[in-house]
């Protein structure tokens, strides 16, 4: 890994991404005493980070590879990230959905031209179908975060976040299965200078804390939050790249989480899902921490069920 | 009223708005089969372009007038934005507001600094408060929509996007108090080229194309619409200039605007009131007419009551 990697990454992708928007609220400044930049990944394409890191993992199989597919397992924005960027790469994508998951979720799948195989709702039972599928169709196996090209395609957020701020303090990201504070910590050591990067996570899932302190990988025995994107866990890719160079998690309240996703909606006026929130909440939680700082935040993602928004439910 | 009025009002308020974003979205242009630049005043100081309109009102002021301040009624987003408009001049701004709006409504206008009078909730009530003070403090009463300043200052959210999409077939803009569509319509008449503006209403209150057919200022008996922005009528200051240049008004039903506002939040990923969403019901409703054009959406505002979306609930 080196810096020449992360750029050429960069270059690579970046015909299939789009470069998102930094927005700014004086508002949101005055309320935590500090200057946030937000990285706009709700306006990705297929409206999440996780299009970063579907594509460059594609992009990276050799042709043989490609001829044959790719597999994931997924009931969110991986499994549409990497149904579409397949589809704008013209290479076959099997997507693994518990059975249970929303309609909704698999007519997104479905109309980014995915093929899907439903299993029970169970980590096993998912992973024995991506096996089946890797052994009968021969396609490659993609994991969501656990994929060190998955890594490197996230990184790219925060490197173009660094080329337009380059005096960035700290980069805050939500944290759920690793891919993204991994990726970021990547972009901030080689592109970051003096920027540290810390995550933000559910304290109802905070198995990256945890493992943060025992350093070694903890399970969550339950994840009751509203942050569905981080209820995932980290795995033996991306731990260390996250045990090296991050030094703080930050664990918020469900109540916390809401309060900054509506400060997002009614100041920044834009749509993202709560997992996106937690990274604010954090920001607010230990504002003392973060006095006159220039900080980076990235927003992992959009893609929020409308009817079920938590506005005046907490 | 000529081009240099209107480039010289872009200029002057140039240091108290934002140039806000144009945002686009393939997907959307697939729905209607055009191209469509939605200019987003949602993201604009305050959450609408009624700041465009109310900085210009106060800055066309003398010094003797700036020195009583302003007045105006309103209970939605011009009290806001003359409160900020005035704040940010220095000068001292009176609302006149229902003393059945929303707390909510009020707060925000003591946030930016306004001095709020309350009245009973009746048209006469209103403007008999606003005239006493105009009386008592010698204040200069701005009307939210009927007053040729506001409207030009209005036209430089238009004037915006046609200096970034100088071949745009139409704009479409929603019509409420008929300050908005009329400022357009001065923005095309003067730097669209062959540019049309068409305008987009609630059924249950189209005053403005009832007016438009009928060739004289029509009420709304009723104004049972979703679009609470648009629940008012025109005047006769900005009548005539929409009677000159607008050929159409489009009316949408309720759902249709429902439906524009989930489109707008699950694809553009922003907030938007859902008077901003009549424009986008329009273009659906009579996409036929829209084929193969592109078109600008002015995105009136973005200041929502994040507890009552209606989505799920149409």
């Amino acid at each position: 890994m080196n810096k020449e990697t992360l750029s050429k990454t960069s270059k690579l992708i970046k015909p299939h991404v789009h470069k998102t928007a930094v927005l700014s609220s004086q508002l949101l400044n005055n309320i935590v005493g500090a200057e946030l930049f937000f990285k706009c990944e709700n306006f990705q394409k297929m409206g999440a980070f996780k299009m970063r890191g579907a594509t460059n993992a594609i992009m990276q199989l050799s042709e043989a590879q490609l001829e044959k597919g790719v597999v994931t397992h997924s009931s969110g924005n991986f499994a549409q990230a990497v149904s579409l960027a397949a589809k704008s790469l013209d290479v076959k994508a099997y997507i693994v959905m518990p059975e249970n998951a929303p309609q909704v979720k698999k007519n997104a799948v479905l109309g980014y031209g995915g093929n899907i195989t439903e299993c029970k709702p169970t980590v096993e039972a998912r992973q024995n179908a991506a096996n089946d599928i890797v052994e009968e169709k021969g396609a490659t196996f993609i994991h969501p975060s656990n994929n060190l090209n998955v890594i490197i395609g996230n990184s790219t957020a925060a490197i173009e976040l660094l080329e337009d701020y380059n005096n960035l303090d700290y980069i805050i990201t939500p944290v759920g299965g690793g891919g993204l504070i991994a990726g970021t910590a990547l972009a901030a050591q080689y592109f970051g200078g003096k920027c540290e990067v810390i995550g933000a996570e559910p304290k109802e899932a905070d198995d990256a804390y945890r493992s943060l302190l025992s350093g070694k990988i903890e399970s969550n025995s339950t994840t009751n939050t509203i942050a569905d994107g981080l209820r995932t866990e980290l795995g033996d890719v991306n731990f260390p790249i996250i045990k090296q160079q991050v030094k703080q998690i930050i664990r918020v309240e469900e109540t916390e989480i809401v309060a900054a996703m509506q400060l997002i909606y009614q100041r920044l006026k834009i749509v993202v899902e709560p997992s996106s929130a937690t990274a604010l909440a954090a920001i607010i939680k230990q504002k003392h921490q973060f006095l006159n700082k220039k900080i980076g935040v990235i927003l992992s993602g959009g893609n929020v069920d409308l009817t079920q928004l938590p506005f005046g439910k907490y």
